[in-house]
């Protein structure tokens, strides 16, 4: 069974008219407004709106600082003098709004994140669409061994083939019945006359994780950063990092000095706690220093000399 | 394929210990503590701790206003007069610590209150259990044909029949394949040494928005009283009212005071605008007053008409 | 004593640049982009930025409720939905951001609204300029009898002359003292070679709360609007009320029909309690009811009279 | 003229009853609750109520990751993971209730962080009693030269003694000006029958910003920690980090395992750059790096030569 066309999510289009405004401007994200950048299979990200630019961080820096910034004469000095020391306020200034198409399952990861707007289509009102989420055999990998929320060796020979088709055919099967528990030919007209059916806000229940859902999400350019330093991480599930990657090159078009400075100083950025600084020191200073006198941890010195392209 | 014994959520159960402090306490409410309240066929709510009591609101109100309260001799009117005129940050002094095991469909509702710490049990580091929310054939429900988020009548004859096994089957089926999909006898021992198994990540996309979850879930009494006003309104979704409702007795026996002032002020509370308190103002004096010189849209006058049991 | 030009607070003018852009835009919040409405006697609030429109909001309901909307046919209908019913989040997809230039005392009320940006001038950082609050003699008045926090009698005869002096005289010395402390001819010139002057950190505490400051304040329409239910309410303080009831022409020329909705359903609005409904309905049934059996305090009682201009 | 004993801010003292809870408790904090803790000339900080233990940091850790940390035998280890790992939303499971008082001028710093609940002494509604923060002649400093939000060398001489007495002056001036604008021998009986007096929400801007006000400051341990990362700072104000340090020590009589991990992750650490990692791997290769090639700026390379002990 199929629903209408009438039922498909709809995806407004870019306006078309072109308005003047006094309001700081981006010609470079203005390119990208409204434009739906594909991710996975049936996902997107795309830009509705934003309020801000580079300047606007500096214009809140030295209402904050007043004349004392008088002498950091150039923006860009100031943007990534106050990334490098976590000035955190003057970013908070740049808001953007979102337009996203995910599975569920990663908008449930993604909705971690309180300090931002959402505006969720709604399965207690509507009819979701018949999209779900397949994973490319690339990404189709086993549970790592060393790290309990990661992934390793891409699966092989014919296990991959019975997993996608497994995927498929139960989120297939699942979404047909939901369409059968819902019996709406239309909104207004019965599939089925003889059956009463089912209650939009219940048989949703039926739809698998990986049913694509969509989303208004608005917050700004500190709380983004900070979403991205977590999604955009190597760390990161692939399924959300894809999303973040492409949020990451929307702010560089946005506030291209801004996400450099948080390419510098915070996306490649280690962090070295008082006890390694106190190695790093000794090491320096040609001392040699073994793991059991360090005061480190095993798990600590090792990850510090993976750092540090160093022996362990 | 069942999973091993191992592999089921445990529930912590409540200390042995009494521990003497100097905190506010609520024999009341101690004697909930821990205490599962079954909620639908697999779930529950317990308050694991709390901070706080009726008092602790009166505190921080006598703080704020200082000498200026020294007048209202009771506790309970300060309280009330609080809840009546909105004052809402001394409600914000009192905390809880709730454990909730819940359906994910319902769990999406819930997280969109963005003012509340919350641990949630991942399926990408561990196995989920095999449950399943199956509603009561009292609850299955057809879609309200006057309103887009509710639902009407109950499912007659042998639908309810149909419905409930389709749902069960997809739900089991689902879990199963999942299941397969990890291929884990235990998390060092894969089921079928031939195959590798997917990534818990990515396998878990494959089960359905009925399965439980769980979480801790941590927020202030003014936040939860936020919550409640929604979640146990009579608009709610029946599944999430039923852990509203649960929550609102634990809310009783915690902060009697705060509750019945709660119950009274804002539970049965009905706005009305200024338009709609002139319309009520000149039905006082004895005019007889129609819908189309009232100012009110027709849809507004009906709502008004029916609240105040009147005619429309 | 008196500072150097260099140091006074500076305004950034408009910028004279006109910009094309696709975002939505408002003609009307256009007109009045970057204008200093002027407030108290040395204050103003002034719109420096801003995201988002009526439609906006709409836009946002509408991928909530997905095709469930599609009849609402009319965006001002929907609006009054949200807004009468509370549905606040589609409120949030929209965004301003302010200049201001207030009093002190006043920051401190304004700044418990927690969920905004905020830069404020640092007196850490900069000298604070010369200007101070000094109420005009139609605002000096004494202390309510029946209400803890509000002002009552306009202060008469040659009483509010000497009330001016002194706060003017306080104000005046105490920061002619505080230029003393800091000692700065210039940032890199003392005044008096002979002393080593005092950190700014700490000279400004011999500071009088009628100084003014100001800020860069961001926060999203439904934020907005809650603060304005607050702020523009007549037992608000004035010294703030004027801010408010400015920022709420703003939002008129920003978003009208939200504003008019507001204006409609939250402004004027009333909330009448479950006991408070019981007797509304006794009455328009022609019962004569007294407040002794109404199961209202005598308080209650004669709020509710009040407002139904019914004699108590 | 002087206010009557009545209107002194009371100090509700600790409650003489203990009792019984099944509630996690922690005796080493127990034995400081209600304690003040003395700060400045006349301020405090002291735990009214707490929730939570190092162990329910684990709990709700063990809750996320489910089975899958079962093999993380220890809870120190846990916790100094999640701290390491910024793991940060177990610790919001624990939360901690603090009455403060503080000077004006610290509060205004101290508000700025948003995730808290706050109650404090309103000036609306009570007088305000009559103390003021004087600075030890130790915390008397000049303006910093390198650093514009900084304080230097002492006052020397007798220009300390000038800046004492005129502080001090000048407080107790405005103070007894607000006094006599408030004209109140108690709430009831005027001081001068002859005056109407100002209303207290405006008498109150004559006060200096060394006044002390007071309030319950309610926060999480993660939201603690955030607070404590700027305000225990050697850059931040001297005035906030003493009542920093307090809280620190209090913490760690609270939650000893993460105030452990705190100090050694997050209070004595330092992140370096991916450019400065560069620098660091091919220093440790043995190899001699000047600035200019190194890719940082002047101003990174001193900072992280400072860190590292090496001569710039």
């Amino acid at each position: 069974m199929s629903l209408s066309e009438d039922q498909t999510i709809t995806i407004p289009a870019a306006p078309e008219t072109v308005y003047k405004t006094l309001r700081a401007t981006v010609p470079a994200l203005e390119a990208k407004l409204y434009e739906a950048v594909p991710l996975l299979d049936h996902g997107f990200v795309r830009v509705i709106d934003y309020m801000g630019d580079d300047h606007a961080i500096v214009q809140a820096a030295r209402v904050s600082y007043g004349r004392g910034t008088r002498k950091v004469s150039e923006d860009a000095g100031l943007i990534r003098y106050l990334m490098r020391h976590r000035h955190t306020t003057p970013f908070e200034m740049c808001e953007i709004k979102f337009h996203v198409k995910l599975p569920i399952f990663i908008a449930r990861q993604w909705i971690r994140h309180r300090m931002a707007s959402v505006n969720e289509y709604s399965a207690r009102y509507s009819v979701m669409d018949r999209e779900f989420y397949i994973p490319d055999p690339a990404q189709l990998a086993a549970q790592s061994t060393v790290n309990r929320q990661g992934r390793e060796a891409v699966l092989e020979g014919d296990e991959a083939a019975r997993v996608l088709a497994l995927l498929r055919t139960d989120a297939e099967r699942s979404y047909d019945h939901y369409a059968w528990l819902l019996n709406e030919e239309s909104a207004e007209k019965p599939a089925d006359p003889d059956r009463q059916g089912l209650a939009r806000e219940l048989a949703r229940m039926n739809l698998t994780l990986n049913t694509y859902t969509q989303w208004y999400w608005k917050t700004d350019l500190h709380n983004l950063f900070h979403f991205l330093s977590l999604r955009a991480d190597s760390h990161a599930q692939y399924e959300i990092r894809v999303y973040a990657e492409a949020m990451l090159e929307i702010v560089e078009a946005w506030v291209p000095i801004a996400a450099q400075a948080y390419r510098d100083y915070r996306l490649g950025a280690h962090s070295f706690s008082a006890p390694m600084l106190s190695v790093l020191r000794r090491m320096l200073a040609g001392e040699k220093v073994e793991q059991p006198e360090s005061g480190l941890s095993a798990r600590e010195w090792r990850e510090m000399m993976a750092t540090l392209e160093q022996p362990a």
